[in-house]
């Protein structure tokens, strides 16, 4: 059976994402029973990030399966200026499968395509972080049950979030509906905003969090990234705009769940901790059992198919051929083809979109 | 049963030490016997020490569980400015017991406060460092069967060296005599010499180590730490004035302990290394079945209880209610509660000190 | 019986080389049947190197094994100041076997000198590299069922380039012939092509690839190492001279097999990768059974002896005792008798060059 990997939530079906959610739910009830025995994860950060990097640890431990990697591109070959390409190359034969972190876009799809064995998308710069969205959407279900009619605020900062990006898209795929809370100057992009508007799910953008938080079943509270910002000016503008407090907690619905990726800075203050509807310390856990579904899912040994054999096509995209009036390089200066040399820039058509191709690699977008 | 944390070796009554100490030589004589297989412990080092990181992990792979963590803090969530308490609150989704070190003294008990799963103090800033005291404790224990009556002298840098703040309370506790052996501008610190003081067990304070050679049964000498001093020249004036060598070990009991923390730089010369007295090598060894006692005996994994269920009250100590005239701040700037400002500093009575209180994080005492 | 190292290449008599690889070649077949359930090995890279160290670690886990260690001197004790001989005490009791990588000469000597437990040299500066020498010749002999009457051209920095230098002697005493390619101004030390010419074994020494590349069965390039390089003019003069290119290859046989160390930079073109002559990401998964058959010979756990219990003496070498006329100290800046300073220089014969003393750690060579 050929191999699969996660490099954006997309490359699931509907019908994948239940069953690895469902996966994910035995994990947390039965435990890992040593599914991956004598496996061998490689963990390769190029940027630190603590929080992903022990959860995906702690779940290959707990499935009886074993680790290696780096936290730190300082410790690794990338100072002698290795590709990717040569470096997944090289990793597939030290594990069975790897997951990477990458600050260039689309750099996990460039792993995938050239390892043989699965390949984890850790967060690629500002572009995607499947993981998070199935936790994220793991959270939910387990609290509610489900997800159609639900009506999810996602808030802050939802120009650089790169978390809503893509569970946007997903909440209206599995029949919820959004609310966009930010201030005008961090909007959440229209490209990530497309199908969900597409959809009907869009049932408002605002910056007003008090006028909307009473219409809420989850608020999902979005961390003012300073590292993605241009300027200190723009940052401390921002931060600390959409703090969560018991205050505001006051107006919600009783059992309106808060959710927030963290690490959080000010965004939730600390009496709110002690709140029943706090949710981001359980979500945050639910970050192993998912991630334990997924490798054990993504290596074939959880018994029943997971998987198919290949991965979801993007919503109405007949295929991935260049279309005649692409551009010869990608606009993204972060993109993976703008640094790494061996790599043909692509091409795809934008479903619903004829003036519109978007990159394969890092997903900007530009005109056909 | 509620869980234990080690943070200060007066988080343990003197039976559960003695147990500990007991537990230590059974994992050293039957090793491990898979005591924690299928457990995580997660080390959480914010500042860098090979010794001690490589000494927990090697203490958990021999009880059959794993490990995961990090090294350094610049891989960490740290930079994205996580609060102690929130890292915590992560971690303990991932990993069943903590081994954290940290700059900032008091740290480990908040991790401890906010965490559900045991935590060990893997040194705090200049505070505290329980697992060095134990194996030092371990390691006079093995060579000499007990405590009672041994004159142990504590030489060098007494005032920065962590260590042996928190050996002489527990050596004048358990029976042992000290000697203080230092220059006048390093003297051990009134606070850390206040118990054994007050139980008679300080037989001197002097600089001369040739005069008080002869009557020791363990000489416990203590690195000279470069980071711990305020200037490069007071660091350079202090190195090397108490060398042990084999001039000086010509003066010394024919069966009397050479101790050492570790790492030396020019403390211990290295032809003492071959004198059957140098015991510092064996010490570092048996930081290995110590850990490995400690985290079986927190973990309830041994099958007789170890540990209490609630951790030793402070000798004489009534409460850690804060009394009425306690400052409002911490005036240590190295505390944990000047930096981490959602906790409240809090105070508490020092046992027959009735002008003073300590605070409960780093225990820097002030006036009521 | 006595424990055993390998510091160099030379440590291995022939029978132990043949033993080696056929026991790598078995656990490539069968795999490591947890041949080292229980044993820890520890990685103490003071350079990174994330090929080699996780070469290792994967090899230690296929065996059923644990690893600890650190990737990073900012990250260990070294800051500290503490010695070689310390550190490899410290570790022999928190590991049962050790791999050092150290950018000083004759380091991994120094560990071994002072561990009890077997050392593995995982490159020490520019001097020695043995487990890549042996992936290198497991790779050959794998293709080619073994060495006698083959052609292997080393090509690209002979002088800098460490892994052709252990690599020449081997081949010529296996029954390879070689020619050394390279630019006038990196040509092969005559050290190193010492024991290869006394063979008659190197067939030629040439600039001109061209020339030879119908000649070769394998083609050995190297990478061409910034760090290693005086200046970076001197480095930007030599990139690229030779390039192995799809032209290049149409003048190979067709069996030629391209290896290369990795990681390249760019030295082979990636259109390369695709012809089945490419062998070079081959030979990187190759070091993985190649360790495990080290780690497992070694630790005694296979069986059958591999390693006799001391190690093969240098070549017609007497023994290891200074000769009268010795240098006090040794004239490489980079060897670590110049660092460590409780280490005694020691020289020995070179073999058929009556004039010539090597240092045993880092074996530079003087007149006697």
């Amino acid at each position: 059976m050929p191999k699969r990997d996660l490099i954006s939530p997309d490359d699931l079906s509907l019908e994948e994402l239940t069953a690895l959610l469902d996966l994910a739910a035995e994990m947390e009830r039965d435990g890992g029973r040593d599914l991956c025995a004598g496996k061998i994860l490689a963990t390769l950060f190029y940027e630190p990030s603590t929080r992903t990097r022990l959860s995906f640890e702690s779940a290959m431990l707990r499935l009886g399966g074993r680790t290696l990697g780096f936290a730190d591109p300082g410790t690794s070959s990338v100072k002698k200026g290795e590709t990717i390409a040569d470096t997944a190359r090289m990793i597939q034969a030290y594990a069975d499968i790897i997951v990477m972190r990458h600050p260039l876009e689309g750099a996990a799809r460039v792993a995938a395509d050239y390892a043989d064995v699965p390949v984890i998308n850790a967060g690629d710069g500002g572009h995607m972080h499947p993981t998070q969205t199935l936790t994220d959407l793991y959270t939910l279900k387990k609290a509610r049950g489900g997800f159609q009619g639900l009506v999810v605020g996602l808030c802050g900062d939802l120009k650089y979030g790169r978390t809503v990006h893509s569970l946007a898209p997903m909440l209206a795929r599995l029949g919820a509906k959004i609310y966009c809370i930010a201030p005008p100057e961090l909007p959440m992009p229209e490209q990530a905003l497309r199908e969900a508007r597409s959809a009907g799910a869009v049932l408002g953008e605002t910056a007003d969090l008090d006028a909307v938080i009473g219409q809420l079943d989850a608020l999902y509270a979005t961390r003012v990234q300073k590292e993605r910002f241009p300027s200190s000016e723009e940052y401390e503008r921002v931060k600390g705009t959409y703090v969560v407090s018991a205050a505001l907690l006051s107006k919600a619905k009783p059992d309106m769940l808060v959710l927030h990726p963290l690490p959080r800075v000010d965004e939730i203050a600390y009496e709110v901790d002690d709140d029943p509807r706090a949710a981001y310390f359980e979500q945050a856990a639910n970050g192993v059992p998912v991630r334990m579904a997924l490798i054990a899912a993504l290596l074939r040994l959880t018994g029943e198919t997971v998987l198919a054999e290949a991965r979801a096509a993007e919503p109405s995209t007949p295929g991935r051929a260049r279309p005649r009036a692409a551009p010869e390089v990608c606009a993204n200066p972060s993109c993976v083809t703008n640094h790494e040399h061996y790599l043909t820039p692509q091409f795809a058509p934008v479903p619903d979109e004829s003036r519109l191709v978007h990159c394969i690699y890092c997903d900007h977008e530009v005109q056909a």
